[in-house]
């Protein structure tokens, strides 16, 4: 009998587990695509704001890589309210649990709208955002974007 | 005289953390160094024994992201003694340390030697690996390589 209690018992706590993954999984991914729909809408306070003051930081734009939170606001506060984008799809977002760490990885699809009003891919990028929990708050610190097998120039 | 001992405890405890931080940053970084330097000399076993079953992975030539290890064998499996990097300098590395969980990021430049005997750079790269520890041994759960400031193709 105590076999089947411990038996449930494991279960349980494999339930447990798993609804605990599915539940930061689920957080993260919203606070992203949060982060997204302000970007697209031209607010990069919505990514800035994720940010943990350690963040580090890559884009195909940058030299290197970039370090803190103050240097991410250099860096992209100058953009506020000059970015748009029409539409985007976030592909197969999955998330990696360890502790307090969440990784987020995905790949995302954004389209631009045609005069004709049509639709054609603006872009493609491989995204790897690494959260870190404080209390009840998730924060970035790592972020990577880069472009989806870019056409290179020969 | 209770509060210098309380005092001197959490110096203590902060160097001891600090020795670990710091131990666990540079067997990342020495595993990382070890794969870099068997894949210059076209052993993908590098790499690929140090990535966990779970591993996730961006590069630019793939049109998603690589999801398994089985996978991941399957994609560069067959490059085993095909890829050759002259030399190569690991630049900034970064590692932020959270639990088991290591992020090691960094800029990276290949260089190819030329004929007369000078180098060129043929590659820049940014990287992001993040580690999970488990029992005494780092595994790869997460790699994102990206191309530093592409030229693309007009």
């Amino acid at each position: 009998m105590t076999r089947i209690f411990i038996a449930i018992g494991m279960v349980a706590a494999g339930l447990a587990t798993r609804a605990r993954t599915q539940s930061a999984g689920n957080e993260v991914i919203a606070l992203e695509k949060g982060a997204l729909d302000r970007w697209g809408n031209g607010d990069v306070e919505g990514y800035l704001s994720l940010y943990a003051d350690e963040i580090t930081y890559f884009d195909p734009f940058q030299a290197h890589r970039i370090d803190g939170l103050a240097a991410m606001r250099a860096a992209y506060g100058p953009f506020q309210g000059k970015i748009h984008v029409d539409r985007y799809e976030m592909l197969n977002p999955k998330v990696q649990l360890s502790g307090d760490i969440a990784v987020l990885s995905y790949n995302i699809q954004n389209y631009a709208s045609q005069p004709d009003g049509s639709e054609k891919t603006a872009a493609r990028w491989n995204v790897t955002e690494v959260f870190r929990r404080t209390g009840d708050k998730w924060r970035t610190i790592h972020s990577h974007f880069s472009f989806t097998q870019p056409k290179l120039a020969p």
